[in-house]
């Protein structure tokens, strides 16, 4: 009797969730499950991180396997090897069994499958997703969160995911989606930061300010989102319509800001490599096509 | 006195504005014009370019030299090397004294400066420009036009030019300024684009079709216009705040897109050269700071 009561005193205390890995991400994921009063327990590999979230009411737990006791298991670090030292070690896998792991980390498509195995392999339930925006917009509608790995399995935690606020989107049953698309919209995301450094750079250099350029690279990033959906079509249907932007100009265009950042000695290899794509698709007859033609280009294994 | 009368018949004949080259830019400048009632008259090199512009009522000039008789010319054509072949013939040349270029043919600052020289040289009054926006904008309210060049000459022409639609900013009197702006704007829209033709060929090997992927890039690309605006206050300030997203965390994602990308078979050379730069300001001791510290790294004489 005594033993069965400590048993149904654990199981009543357990945690709601918790989150391990206490970063930026990490510490807004634990935050934004404080506020929605539920039960939460932190770890971090390098201790001191959690003194904040205890004192919103998180419970800190003394080592990973103390902390994989909750039903679900939220894992948010650097990456995969990461995240595989912490979960794949015994005592840690043992905790976990029966009970389910979300990896919000980021990584590849491939180190999600290969964690989805393991976590079959030792009884681990597993969801695999990504966070989409900065860690401010956690536990705001702002926040933008996508899942994939079993639908069932999603929607028993849900109503707990949803406590991160935001819109949590569930892509598939393949575990590798949220990693794809995660990569997909990263490479969108670092590509245009890269170029607009890069356009501050070569602004300075011609004696504007960001400040001064800000208001129209603005306007440029306005441009952005309807062409970006406009594209889409057109690399589905292979269209590649450049009727009013032909490759020919992209690339006129790329020599042009090649030609004056190194005129300044600023380094322009990240442009000379777009360049390359586009005289490529010219050089094999398609300067008359739109710029997404270069994405047939890139080659790919399908 | 019939010799005069000619000359009289001649001059208000004059046209109010010429479009020299009519790609489809070109068309869609003199199309603005001719709807906003200007006489204007048209040329383009190759031949046969004219004929719907003629028809809503343009009229056609035989050679650049008899079109270059307008108290305005725009040019509007591929590179400078192009607009240079064309205005600085005698006979064009001789033609456009005291009479105004407004070039709104894109190419590098130098180049620009180098035609204001020209011009000044030749007594032909001169303006750059430069169109920020694509073809369809070109006489509604979304065309964004800039300029550079002596400011009572933009304020004369300026009636003119409105009827391009859209705003007109008179960035300055160094004639470079408007080719500088269009180069660090251009720098920001190509190199997103590049970023996103990558994305949607990784997405597709990944069985992402890019209708799919393009909702979440638009969420993306929403993303990118209030940053620009926050990221040039900390690019001027030189605070390059690192605080929620560190140059080591982009670093590393840059890596998970270039695996991916590879393990599909697909080039990443736009990406590998961009997280080279952010491993080069890790490696200078910079890996805690926000990702525009790059833009510090790329060089530049100033």
């Amino acid at each position: 009797m005594p033993l069965r009561t400590t048993e149904h005193t654990e199981r009543t205390e357990q945690s709601a969730v918790t989150v391990l890995g206490l970063g930026p991400m990490g510490r807004s994921l634990a935050g934004a499950f404080l506020d929605a009063g539920l039960r939460t327990t932190v770890w971090n590999r390098t201790p001191g991180r959690d003194r904040e979230l205890v004192a919103r009411g998180a419970v800190s737990a003394r080592s990973a396997e103390e902390a994989a006791a909750s039903r679900l298991t939220v894992v948010c670090v650097v990456n995969y090897d990461a995240a595989d030292t912490i979960l794949r070690r015994a005592e840690v896998t043992d905790a976990l069994k029966g009970s389910t792991v979300v990896n919000l980390t980021a990584d590849t498509p491939d180190r999600a499958r290969d964690a989805a195995a393991w976590a079959a392999e030792h009884g681990v339930r597993y969801l695999d997703g990504a966070i989409m925006t900065p860690v401010t917009t956690i536990g705001t509608p702002a926040a933008v969160f996508l899942h994939s790995g079993p639908e069932d399995l999603y929607r028993e935690h849900q109503p707990v995911l949803q406590a991160l606020g935001g819109t949590h989107t569930h892509l598939g049953d393949d575990i590798g989606r949220a990693a794809a698309y995660d990569i997909a919209l990263l490479d969108v995301f670092w590509t245009a930061m890269a170029g607009y450094a890069h356009a501050l750079a070569v602004a300075r250099a011609e004696g504007i300010s960001a400040r001064e350029l800000a208001p129209f690279a603005k306007g440029i990033g306005d441009i952005l989102p309807p062409l970006f959906e406009e594209l889409a079509e057109d690399m589905d249907d292979g269209t590649y319509s450049g009727e009013d932007n032909p490759l020919t100009s992209a690339a006129s265009s790329m020599a042009h800001i090649v030609r004056t950042s190194e005129a300044h000695g600023i380094d322009a290899g990240v442009m000379r490599a777009a360049e390359g794509l586009a005289r490529r698709a010219i050089g094999q007859g398609h300067g008359a096509d739109g710029f997404m033609r270069i994405a047939e280009l890139l080659g790919g294994r399908q």
